[in-house]
């Protein structure tokens, strides 16, 4: 069966030029790799699942439990300037032991891995003990809206039900099996506007210099850590964005000024404590500023941006553990488990069953010459086989 | 001879609609009222003193020194929402003893009464005992750019000396007599670059976040006073207009990020040791910032806007002395000698002659309802007399 060839079914992806939010027909070459494998592949667009412009793919195999889910997504960022590319970003060139393109290591490669490593399970032990299905989506690197947030619920409310998920985003700095993912900080955004009183600079006295009070709100926020990392997560951070005011004029004292903030935490922190600590340090800060004589603390508005990316830990042992192992059989390596990085999918998915990630090597995504060494490929496909067979027989044994 | 009531030429003035930059017939109705006195009176506009748009007026009286000139301006600032007024903007309307109108205090009137109280003036004492000259512009309230500077250069390139300047400008808080400006701080303004690296708020130690070192550097510039004042002058005062970073993402790290600032300074400053004090507290703000192991100082780029208004102070005691006197003579009052307020074009005068700004109380001043007490007009009629009277007399005894 060639699906069990990781290298040929990245290559055929790759030749996908699916640049989000295209489809690029990525979607329908997977739809040809896993059909033969027995799989019952749906496609969703608009109408079915509510996902208008992006095209997403739900495919299943088996009818009874347990029930693996593999994420991903078929979608790329642009090349950019392909002329700037050693080999052209859809032409799946293999040069010096490297196969070059772009989405090879985000995420087609752990895509084509996932299919060839179930392929050879499928080819070795026959039918599944239990059920497969990738849920696959054209709006990952886009806005994320009409993707498997939607295609979640899609699946879920037509009865769908799984055991644990794995993502296949690439998760390793540096080589294959450094690094799993079983949780993320949560990311929370805020916009502090300051009212103060217009006035002329010459004349401060009678004006409320509203930037005077937000430095002074900035400082509160940057100048002390949050916290100092906790047992599974690193430390919480907050970065200011934006700072704007657009006053022309040099001789006026702006009426208002606003800041952005974003802070990815940790579980140290809920949701209500932490925007209490914000709020908390903000009027802090304000009344601060009145300490000049006549003064009033400064005016200033706090809102939320946008929902909250809650933190969280995947506790599923069976997964993360089986996954662990199955990349220290396969590399030699013990992988750490960590909750670093920017958020992904598997903050949609942890709402339905445990979820961790693991894929290829990130260092040349979403750059020129995005490439990925073949021999990862065989490894990753080593490994993601290893993980099926612990992860039924496992899941068997409950 | 009319013109020595500055009731009646001030509501001239007033029903002329000389909204900056527009003559509106201002300068002509002056004019009229200073060509019957004797003055040889010209207009310059653009050809002549090289001033496009702006019409302005020079007007002399007598050839011989010692040489007073007056110096003020016509035009007026908008009147804004014309229904909002208790009287029309340009009617000259008199109402419990005020006279209403745009321009009543700021500064048609202090025109209106040095009119009036030379035509007194030459009217008991016949022929001055040296010059008088008027310098009046129209782009005191626009740009600043084609009105006093460009008109003191071209009659000083005629040929023109003046031994001392008054400007009519409004410089009394509260009552008139209250004071006289004798300076004004100088003024600078900056703006500052920080380019930092753009990134991730995810991955914040691959980045390096322009914000924090702009605000700590703006801290730096606020936190600590500059002085506390000299003898003859406030205190320093820094304002932050504006700070820009117009990053749309919340999720992204700026590259760089703008502040602009304006500094009021003292006598305490030289331009250079100012510059040499702000590019000091930033570079150690800057420094500080890279404290962070592992972190270059931020770098950033300080650019001096604009041109210095240098600060000054007039010591001509004969000037600043014989007004006080005459105000003490006429009101009862002792004027403080201020230097108080944003900067006048007593800034350009001073280049060329010892200068002090007197006129009439500025409270009303760019507001809707504009208007002077009309015993006010009197007064300072009487004040301004008695100055002419004590500044020839003393410029003679030289
Ligand atoms: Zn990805
Ligand atoms: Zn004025």
């Amino acid at each position: 069966m060639t699906v069990s060839d990781p290298v040929e079914n990245l290559s055929k992806l790759i030749r996908c030029p699916s640049v989000t939010p295209e489809e690029g027909g990525a979607l329908t070459a997977l739809a040809g790799m896993l059909e033969p494998l027995g799989f019952t592949v749906e496609r969703m667009t608009a109408r079915e699942a509510g996902t208008p412009d992006v095209e997403n793919l739900y495919a299943r195999l088996g009818a009874a439990g347990p029930h693996l889910m593999f994420a991903g997504h078929t979608d790329v960022v642009p090349p950019g300037d392909e002329s700037a590319w050693k080999h052209p970003p859809f032409a799946a060139a293999i040069d010096d032991g490297r196969l070059y393109g772009r989405g090879a290591v985000d995420m087609k490669g752990g895509i084509a891995c996932f299919v060839a490593a179930l392929a050879r399970h499928v080819e070795e032990h026959g039918p599944l003990a239990g059920s497969v299905s990738f849920l696959i989506t054209g709006d990952e690197e886009g806005p994320s809206i009409n993707g498997t947030d939607k295609l979640l619920q899609w699946a879920h409310a037509r009865g769908e039900r799984w055991d644990a998920a794995l993502v296949g985003e690439p998760t390793n700095p540096d080589a294959l099996g450094d690094m799993i993912k079983v949780g993320r900080r949560g990311s929370l955004s805020g916009r502090i506007t300051v009212t103060g009183t217009q006035g002329h600079v010459a004349y401060p006295h009678r004006a409320d210099n509203p930037l005077r009070a937000l430095t002074a709100m900035l400082s509160a926020l940057m100048a002390t850590p949050f916290d100092d990392g906790t047992d599974r997560f690193p430390p919480s951070n907050l970065e200011v964005t934006s700072v704007d005011t657009g006053n022309p004029a040099t001789n006026v004292i702006a009426a208002t000024a606003t800041a952005v903030f974003n802070i990815r935490f940790n579980d140290r922190w809920s949701e209500e404590t932490l925007k209490a600590e914000i709020a908390a340090r903000l009027e802090r800060a304000a009344a601060d500023t009145a300490l000049r004589p006549g003064r009033e603390p400064a005016r200033f508005a706090l809102e939320w941006l946008g929902r909250v990316s809650p933190v969280f830990l995947t506790r599923d042992d069976k997964l993360a553990g089986g996954l662990s192992d199955a990349i220290k059989a396969v590399t030699g390596r013990e992988p750490a488990l960590s909750t670093t990085g920017g958020t992904s999918d598997a903050r949609f998915i942890k709402d339905y069953c445990p979820v961790v990630e693991f894929g290829l090597v990130g260092e040349s995504m979403h750059k020129v010459d995005e490439n990925v060494p073949v021999a990862d490929l065989e490894q990753l496909t080593r490994i993601y086989r290893a993980f099926i067979e612990r992860w039924f027989a496992i899941a068997v044994a409950r």
